[in-house]
């Protein structure tokens, strides 16, 4: 793999990719279904076309580009990522995983030419959720799992109804009845960390073991609103305070358990929020992430439990609602063996580890074998124009996947 | 005092007035300068007029009735307070004080005929600073502190400039050179306890020796916005768990002071306040009290020490912006013992206390002795539709005053 320049590859196609839908700014705006997303949906198919590959869109815009396999024509190694970006997002999250893959296929094709299994790349259409209120379109329509009557009465903030979107773009529902690709035989997808652990470990390939399960909570804090001049410390009942002391608990238990559990407090809001009233409602948010099920619960259950305990005796009320409780998703075993021999093999400087954010990966793992490489991420950042990643990394990240699908399509 | 039902006939005059300016909820909005503000004034100058009193505005609208005294004609004893509310405020805040002191006047003259010093009840032009950015006019003005140049600009929420407003009321800036009235030798306010501590330790009259000082404080915390699933625990820079340390600290520091201390945080806004970041940016307020100046200052020197210890240990950026250092005000001695004196003689169940809100009283007390009467706030309720105090509370507040303005004006 030595003479191609990869990494110089890569950042010459990310920067293409990332003119559709480009902001003044430089970062990169592309939703599902807008013009911006067809047209970079069609300069794929154009470029993956001269590349010489079978070229197909399925029925909601899935977009995938293949190697046709000389012997197991039945079974089909899929790689690949999402188009869609968040609003003012940056090069790499979703774009790289395609980018990818597309040089991936085109480099086996050059060096070892056609594969005994169909090798394909997919351009997915949504995984964001930034244009419509829902995720995963894309990789759930690819499994047969998405409900038609959950986007039918969708519509983004313009007021532009989920199905006039999809018609307008040359997309339509896939067909009631159809069946599904019984030939998908396993999914890598490449993506960028978005966290900044491969960056501070100075590794290039993080291989991925377990997507982690997440439960998210509201937490409101009924006190008692007071005067802050005439209202004595033993007359209180302050919702701050008792915030404080139970955001102060979460993060000692959080560290008592250690890696890979976070805990995030990301929202808080109180009232009346005004500097001489001492506040009687406070009310924020707990984002508990885990690669263990019966880890997560455990902690969720012993912090509801000090809450409690923190409520009663600042005297105030306690309202802990789960709105979000997502199981994590192990990646499969014998692919993660692969990437991680395949590493060694050539030598990359890799990491085992955990996403701790969500991916197409995560649904497609529930059908079809699947697994994840990441990249560093400058900084951890994310979902920003300031993405960025390396190009020694991205190179190093595409030799992790050419390895890989090299193993699992060519032997 | 016993035949006369001092408490039935403060609680009539009190809805009387409270319909000057009542709110379609009950509430009472009556601004400076207002047609509701003017027909208030209008009423009580005339109720005065009926009462016997000699009634006179001065020049920017603070309106005096008047009971002359018969030997030292140079020598008043004022008592009142502001006859303007907040937003939506109650019957009882500014009002009472009003009332309280024409109940009394109109009492002594028919019990003890004409006093040895001239007594008189002021309804205050303003004190809230609701309609302007502007608090005090009232008291500042029968001072004569109150400067032309820092009114002259200020607009009200409509744009209506101050000036405007004042010359439409009918009323105008004291001329200049004009000299300051040299009679006045006390000044007794009468007011709502604005707090729980009359009502929950069941006494009905509250003798106030200090008005609290008050410094006040924005404090920034500069962490790093992360992703709350990527990022590990130790590499965040958590903005609202540095700032939960910080608030738990305060109150700790605060409750090993005791009383009269108070420190509240009201005011919480954290960046970017997403369910799933990490907040890099948090922002409070800090409201501290107490009756004595450098027990105030040693306090916010010790929480500024710790909260920069804390920042330290959090990794974040501290920043701390004190915006407001007002001084207490003691109570004139002779007339708190005064006041004292008269509720043992009448046995009125009372407390020696201090006022943690701001009133008149405190910019009285810089160039005439003055002193504060409290009575219950239910529930420690103010400035809200809510306001409520007992008539049997009411009764002793007002013979409280009786019994202090025969002490001060009989003998």
């Amino acid at each position: 793999m030595s003479t191609f320049d990869f990494g110089q590859e890569t950042e010459k196609l990310l920067k293409w990719l990332g003119r559709f839908g480009q902001d003044a700014n430089g970062g990169v705006s592309r939703f599902l279904y807008k013009p911006e997303w067809v047209e970079a949906q069609k300069a794929l198919e154009q470029y993956m076309q001269q590349a010489g590959f079978v070229v197909q869109y399925d029925d909601v815009g899935n977009l995938f580009g293949r190697l046709e396999g000389s012997e197991y024509k039945d079974e089909t190694i899929l790689t690949g990522s999402h188009v869609d970006t968040v609003k003012n997002g940056g090069l790499y999250d979703g774009q790289f995983g395609i980018i990818a893959g597309i040089i991936a296929l085109e480099y086996l094709k050059k060096e070892y030419g056609q594969p005994l299994r169909n090798i394909e790349v997919v351009s997915m259409a949504e995984e964001e959720g930034s244009r419509f209120p829902y995720v995963f379109w894309g990789a759930k329509n690819i499994l047969g799992i998405a409900k038609r009557e959950e986007v039918e009465t969708m519509v983004d903030f313009e007021g532009i109804p989920f199905i006039e979107a999809m018609r307008k773009a040359g997309f339509g529902f896939r067909p009631a009845g159809s069946t599904v690709r019984k030939d998908l035989k396993a999914f890598l997808e490449v993506h960028v960390e978005q966290g900044g652990v491969l960056e501070a470990e100075k590794k290039s390939v993080g291989i991925v073991e377990h997507i982690v399960g997440q439960r998210r909570f509201t937490i409101e804090i009924t006190g008692e609103a007071n005067h802050a001049g005439t209202t004595p410390m033993s007359y209180r009942k302050d919702a701050i305070h008792a915030a404080s002391l139970i955001i102060c608990a979460i993060m000692d238990i959080t560290k008592s358990y250690g890696d890979p559990l976070v805990a995030t407090v990301g929202k808080v809001e109180i009232k009346p929020n005004i500097v001489n009233v001492v506040p009687g409602k406070a009310l924020f948010t707990l984002d508990a992430r885990h690669t263990h099920k019966d880890i997560l619960v455990k902690f969720t259950e012993e912090v509801t439990a000090r809450m409690q305990g923190i409520a009663v005796q600042a005297g105030v009320e306690l309202h802990i609602d789960m709105w979000m409780d997502a199981d994590p998703v192990p990646m499969d075993t014998g692919i993660v063996g692969v990437m991680k021999k395949q590493c060694e093999k050539n030598g990359l400087s890799y990491k085992m580890m955990h996403s701790g954010a969500g991916h197409d990966s995560q649904i497609m793992a529930s059908l079809i074998p699947t697994a994840m490489l990441f990249v560093p991420s400058h900084k951890g950042i994310s979902h920003s124009p300031l993405e960025y990643t390396e190009p020694r990394d991205l190179a190093e990240g595409v030799k992790a996947l050419v390895g890989a699908l090299y193993e699992l399509a060519y032997k």
